[in-house]
C-alpha cells in the first residue's frame, strides 16, 4: 500500500462545497410524486404548507433544478465540524491483507455522532428564515433529535422532540443531550396532544411507537402557530441537504486522483445512502463514469431486497401522504434490530427508483455479522463505529475478501455515518452472547405487503 | 473578528511533531525526585524496572534530554486520530461579544473521547517492544482505561484494567467499550489479588476505591511475568508524550501567525495542562516568551490553590514512591465531583515545581460555574464538552468577559481535553438544579495534611 496518501484527506474551507446537489435533475426516470392520502392526487406545494416549511417543500418537490446554493449561514455552521475526513483504512486493510483500497467518509465527529445534523441545521436555517417560532419532530433512537437540537439551538429556534416512550426511559443520555441543546423533550405518547390522549387512553402504560410520535409531531406543528414539522430522514430535501457527504467525498478523492469501483452505504430511510452516492451517482446517470453502488440493510427490515415496489404510507399512523418506494408494508413492525436508524418499512423514493431502474444494487446483513464486523472496524481503526455504519462496514469488509481471493487491487468507499457510544448495550449483548438475528418470515411480509394501500 | 482565519486550523501530516519535548530538560529547578517509600532515598531506575516498562523508566528520569523522537508506530498510530484541530471559537467569542479571540485545542475526536491516548500509545509500544505480554492498569470514571485498551488493541498486548466496582455497576458504557477493544475489566476490589481479598474480608461490600484499584494492578504487574503496570497522569513520562498538544497547538498558531496571550488547562493529576503547555513554557523558562499559563482545578479539589507543596504518596494505599508536590494529602477523600479525571489528591511534580517557581498560576472554580459554561459552550460551539474540560472553558469565558470589560483584544488558547458523552448523568442532575457545589473545609484539609510523610 503506498503511504503517500495520508491516512486523512481533509478539504481546505474553501475547497468545501457551496451548493448542495440534486439527484433527481439527471434522472430521466423521476422518482414518483408524493399522494394526497384521501385523493391519491399528488399533493400540490400549498397541501404541504401548513406542515412543512416553504423553502423545505419547493426542495422536496423540485426535481429539475441540479444545484440549490448553501446560504452562507449554513456553510459557516457546516465549518464548525466539517470538513469531515475521508479515511484511507491502512490499519484495516493490513488486518484483512487484501489488495484492496478502502476509504471510508466519517460523518460522527459531532455532538450528534451521525451525518443527521447536515439536514438538521438546513432546516432549521429555513424554518427561522420563514419567521417561525419552533419546529416539532419525532425520534427514536435519539440520533436525528440530537442533531435538530443542536440546529435550533444555534438559531435560536424553539424544538419540541417527541421520543418513544420506552426510548425516553431506557436511553436517557440522549434526552440529556437534547435538553442541554435546550429542546424539549416529551415521552410519546403524551397527554399534550389529542392524538397522545387518545392512544393512552385505547392502551394505557403503552410505551409508545415511532408512528405516535409522529403523529404527535403532526399534530402539534399543524395546530400551534408559527411551528412546522420537519424530518430526517427519507424526504428528497433531506437527500438534498445530505449530498454534501458525497460531495467532500468526490473532492476529496479527486484531490488525490482516485476513482472508486464500489461505493457502499447503509440504508434505512436513505438519507445516509442519498447523500453518499449522489455525485457519484450522477456521473453514473450522465453516463460519464460507471461504479458498482451497493445500500445494505439489515436482514431485519429488508425493504430492498424483499419489498415491494409501490405506493405506501410513510408512517404507521397512516396520515402522511404516500410515497411510491420500496416498502414491507407500513403495518410492518421490524423487529427490535439494534441499528434503530435502520428500522424503517420504507426507502427513500429517489432511491427506490434508482434501484428499480438498475443504477445500484442491495444486499441485507444479519445483525450479528454487523457486529463481529464492528468490532474487528474498532479494533483496528479506533473509531467504535454506530451499528448503523456497521452495516456498511460489513459489506465493505466482504468486498474486500473477495478482492484478497481474486487478487483485485479494488478501490472501495464506503460511509462510516457515526459513532455508537450510545449504542453500548447492544455492544454489551454481542460479547456476551446474547445477540439474536431476527429475519421475517415470508408470511409476515407477506401479510404486510397485502395491507399496501389501492393507488 | 476576521474571517481570514479559518474555523478550524488543521496541520498537514507532514507537519506533525516527530518527537515529544522535555519541559524538565529546560527547567533550572528540576522536579524533585520520586522516593523510595522505605528508605526515603531518590528511586534507582533498577527499583522501578519491575513495576514500569524499562524505556519508559528512562524517560521518567531523564531531566536533560530536550527531545525524545516518537516512535515511528506511534506516529502512525497518531495519524489516526491527530493532528487534532486547534478551533476558533467565533460563534462562542459572537456569544460573549467580546473583542478576545478565543482557540481551543480540541482533543476529543477518538474513540478514548479524550487527550489519554495520546499517552496510552506511547506506553503500549514501550511494552511491546519489551516483549512484554500485558500490562495492568486501574481506572476510575474509565478515560484512562478506553484509551489504554485501544492502545493494547492496537498491539495485540493484553490489558487488565481494575476499574473501581461503583463505576463498574455504574458506568456499564465505558466498561462495554472497554471490552469492545478486548480487555478484560475487573471490578475492584475483587478476589484476584491478595489485597483484593484482604481488603474485601475486611470491608464486605465495599465498592471500592482508586487507591485499591492501584494497589490490585500493581500487584498483578509485579507478580505476573511478562506483565508491567502503566498510569495515565501525574508521571513525568506522561507529560512528556502528551506534549505532543502542545507541540501541534504551537505549530498551528505560528501556521497563522498568531501568538497567544495566555494558555489555560484543566489540572488534576496534570497530564493534559502538562502537555499543552510544554513548548510556551519551554520558551518562557528559555525567556525567549512570555505567555500567561492558567491551571484551573476544581474548587472541591485544589490542590495548586489550597494544597502543601510536600513529598506525599501518590496513591491512597501509600504502596507508591514518594513524589513531591502540591497535595491534598493522600488521605484527602475528594467529594463526589463530576469530573472524576480532576479528583486526584496530588499534582505532577514537574507542574509543581513550575507553579512553585512563579511561572504558572492556578484557580480554582465551582462544579455548578463549570456546567454553566459547559452549557453554554455546547450550545455555540456544538462540542458536548467532559466537565472535565469545561473547568478550562469556564476560564476561558472568564478571561474572555474582562476583555469585554478593558476593550483588549486578547489571544486566549484553551484545551478542550474531550467529549462528555459518558457524563450525561452529570448533565442532567445540572438540568434538574440537582447539582451541589462541594469546598472542603479548611479543618478537612488541615485534616488530612497533618499526615503527610515525614521526608
Amino acid at each position: 500500500m503506498s503511504q503517500e496518501i495520508p491516512y486523512k484527506i481533509y478539504l481546505t474551507e474553501e475547497e468545501m462545497p457551496t451548493a448542495w446537489y440534486n439527484m433527481r435533475a439527471d434522472m430521466k426516470n423521476k422518482p414518483a410524486p408524493l399522494l394526497n392520502p384521501g385523493t391519491h392526487q399528488p399533493m400540490a406545494a400549498e397541501e404541504l404548507y401548513p406542515v412543512f416549511c416553504e423553502e423545505l417543500v419547493k426542495q422536496e418537490l423540485d426535481d429539475t433544478t441540479k444545484f440549490f446554493e448553501i446560504p452562507e449561514e449554513i456553510r459557516n455552521f457546516y465549518k464548525m465540524y466539517r470538513p469531515s475526513p475521508l479515511v484511507r483504512a491502512y490499519c484495516l486493510e493490513k488486518k484483512l491483507d487484501t489488495p484492496a483500497k478502502i476509504y471510508y467518509k466519517f460523518e460522527g465527529n459531532n455532538t450528534s455522532g451521525s451525518h443527521k445534523l447536515n439536514s438538521a441545521i438546513a432546516q432549521a436555517y429555513y424554518a427561522k428564515k420563514q419567521g417561525l417560532k419552533g419546529v416539532t419532530t419525532e425520534t427514536g433512537a435519539g440520533q436525528w433529535g440530537t442533531a435538530l437540537s443542536m440546529a435550533c439551538s444555534y438559531f435560536d429556534l424553539d424544538c419540541k422532540v417527541y421520543m418513544v416512550k420506552v426510548s425516553y426511559e431506557q436511553k436517557p443520555f440522549r434526552r440529556e443531550v437534547m435538553r442541554t441543546y435546550g429542546a424539549s423533550v416529551t415521552p410519546s405518547p403524551s397527554e399534550t396532544t389529542n392524538v397522545g390522549r387518545k392512544i393512552l387512553a385505547a392502551h394505557p402504560g403503552t410505551t409508545g411507537s415511532l408512528g405516535c410520535a409522529i403523529s404527535e409531531a403532526v399534530e402539534v406543528a399543524v395546530s400551534t402557530p408559527g411551528y412546522r414539522y420537519v424530518l430526517g430522514s427519507v424526504l428528497n430535501q433531506v437527500l438534498l441537504h445530505q449530498s454534501v457527504i458525497g460531495l467532500e467525498t468526490k473532492a476529496a478523492l479527486d484531490k488525490i486522483g482516485v476513482k472508486p469501483d464500489m461505493i457502499i452505504g447503509c440504508a434505512g430511510g436513505g438519507s445516509n445512502l442519498g447523500g453518499l452516492i449522489a455525485p457519484f451517482m450522477g456521473e453514473k446517470l450522465r453516463g460519464e463514469a460507471d461504479y458498482r453502488i451497493i445500500a445494505v440493510e439489515p436482514a431485519s427490515c429488508p425493504s430492498f431486497t424483499r419489498g415491494k415496489y409501490a405506493y405506501d404510507f410513510c408512517d404507521t399512523g397512516m396520515v402522511c401522504p404516500l410515497a411510491k418506494m420500496y416498502t414491507l408494508g407500513s403495518d410492518f413492525i421490524p423487529a427490535p434490530n439494534h441499528a434503530g436508524g435502520l428500522r424503517y418499512h420504507g426507502m427513500s423514493s429517489t432511491l427506490s427508483q434508482l434501484y428499480d431502474d438498475g443504477f445500484m444494487e442491495a444486499r441485507s446483513v444479519k445483525q450479528t455479522d454487523v457486529f463481529e464486523a464492528a468490532e474487528m472496524f474498532a479494533r483496528v481503526e479506533g473509531i467504535l463505529p454506530a451499528p448503523e455504519s456497521s452495516h456498511a462496514i460489513r459489506a465493505a469488509i466482504d468486498e474486500a475478501m473477495k478482492c484478497k481471493e481474486t487478487g483485485e487491487e479494488k478501490t472501495i468507499v464506503f460511509g462510516l455515518t457515526g459513532t455508537g457510544y450510545f449504542d453500548l448495550v447492544a455492544y454489551e449483548k454481542f460479547h456476551n452472547g446474547e445477540m439474536s438475528d431476527y429475519i421475517p418470515t415470508d408470511e409476515e411480509l407477506a401479510a404486510s405487503l397485502s395491507k399496501l394501500p389501492k393507488v
